[in-house]
């Protein structure tokens, strides 16, 4: 199990500034297993009660400030950066940074990294407070790295939804600090450049090219069969920081305008069991969450497709550019 | 499949009063099936666009309205009568009576009520258009038929947690017209007297009894291995009909002056999944929806209690006392 710096110290002092009866504490579901040991040191320490949100939280697209309006007096949101939205009531963020050594990872990059000169580095919120230590090995093994701000992500900073900041790097290759396919395959995708992932909690490096390819052949596959798709269902999302309503209208007006059929169908948390009501559907496309079609296409047994590539299936993109969908605010 | 009255031409007329652009249509589960339909008939007739609410929908408690402000401009809700509750968006409740005969399921009926002179009826929301049709069909087989109004809900209806409409009639035993099980258990253990349910969709009768005393079985069960439990759960909704705020914090109030520790967990939908990075927790009490701990329990491996048999667990209630937990606005 992962540690990570809750920073409750700092955090208690921020809460005593709002003065508040009832807090609310929100976790990306991998940190939730730390929960009931924060409300335990925050209700001794402060005179509040806690309540913790258990509902799935995948990004900061996805804050528990209108579910929880009328019940708590301060959120507490961990694991995740804010991003330019309004909120309903006070929210803090702590970034809960993992307690890893990258080094190994970074150690095992170098061998994939030979070729290259010039290297753009990005990680996840995780491991940002490490992005200097990152750059200094880089550079002490003889690299130039680079690396940016991007539309409201941090220096050095992706997201499963932003490589904003990645994208207008003149590098020669990418080095992706931490664990998981998506966010590299994003740089990758996204820039067009060779990426090398180095996973910290394995302490190995490898490139995301193979991968990269994989994932091609299954949206190609995906995007050829949902060309002869006729009722298509469009998904979009309630939560704030994915709802992209004008898409979706955009999306059902294309559809229709090609001759199709198209419903526009929102949800809270998408998932197989809430679609088997509308099976009567061809394909679906998703204004929602970028990634949920990559990468849960497995789940379902028709197209799920994102925006982009239903442009290439209603022939409006050309396949050579393909890229992963984006919600930049 | 059931056939219901989804009423598209009175529903189309009330449309035109609020001049929406984009409309949104809520459906409990078993009436999503019938959604596209509704979407094809009213996208021709109207000039709105319409979205379709795809999240789990379990009653009136559970309205789309603040998940859809500012994405549509008025929310049409089949299949339940509407709570008194403030909505962030003008919503539309329409019934959507079942197209079934009621009158085979009550003829089996006859024989288990031989024994009872005064009977009190009730029903859910998708047959109250036939309770007038059932009294006389009672009252013609030599029955004294009563029925009143509740807190909250019509004459003769009945929700899965608010029977105020039955308990004080001065009856020998009830007949419940409806499917399921929960909704004769409920009026069974709120007032003490012989419950008869009359299946509509099978045409078949049954006394409850049986059921009842399994589910007393259950329960009590779970109570005592509750009182074991050191570490607990207050589970409560962020549903606006559900939400019970004061109680959660009651809940936990008691579980503390009685030497335990207690934790609020809020969710949107309650699954053991969910609940998964809690495993430290002994047991847990619910503040949400009252059937959950009932229809639930197997699916989760720590006792599972409503608030009543909480108190019973902490001995503050007598065994004597059980009933089900009810939430009456």
């Amino acid at each position: 199990m992962a540690d990570y710096q809750f920073e409750t110290r700092k955090v208690i002092e921020k809460i005593k500034e709002y003065n508040p009866r009832i807090i609310g504490l929100q976790f990306p579901d991998g940190l939730k297993i730390h929960a009931l040991k924060l409300v335990r040191q925050l209700e001794k320490e402060l005179e509040v009660t806690v309540i913790i949100s258990a509902d799935p939280c995948y990004g900061a697209c996805d804050i528990a400030d209108t579910k929880l309006e009328n019940i708590v007096d301060l959120l507490i949101h961990y694991g995740h950066t804010p991003l330019p939205l309004d909120y309903k009531i006070p929210v803090i963020f702590v970034e809960a940074y993992a307690k890893i050594d990258i080094i190994p990872a970074l150690r095992s990059s170098l061998r994939l990294l030979s070729g290259y000169e010039k290297i753009g580095v990005a990680t996840t919120t995780q491991h940002l407070h490490l992005l200097d230590e990152a750059i200094k090995f880089l550079e002490d093994h003889g690299k130039r790295v680079l690396s940016d701000e991007g539309v409201g992500t941090r220096r050095g900073q992706v997201l499963g939804c932003n490589f904003s900041s990645v994208k207008k790097l003149n590098v020669d290759a990418y080095l992706f600090i931490g664990s998981g396919d998506f966010h590299p395959l994003g740089i990758r995708l996204s820039t067009g450049k060779p990426v090398i992932a180095a996973d910290p909690y394995t302490g190995e490096a490898k490139s995301i090219e193979d991968f990269a390819d994989r994932i091609l052949r299954i949206r190609f596959a995906a995007i050829t069969r949902a060309r002869e798709a006729e009722k298509w269902g469009v998904i979009m999302s309630s939560k704030k920081g994915q709802e992209r309503l004008s898409l979706a209208l955009n999306l059902k007006q294309m559809l229709e305008e090609s001759g199709r059929e198209a419903f526009i169908i929102i949800l809270e948390d998408i998932s197989p069991e809430l679609l088997v009501p509308f099976r009567e559907l061809d394909a679906f496309v998703v204004s929602a969450c970028p990634r949920m079609p990559i990468d849960d296409y497995h789940l379902y047994d028709r197209p799920i497709l994102t925006p982009i590539e239903l442009e290439i299936a209603l022939d409006k993109r050309r396949w050579e550019d393909y890229t992963l969908d984006e919600i930049i605010f």
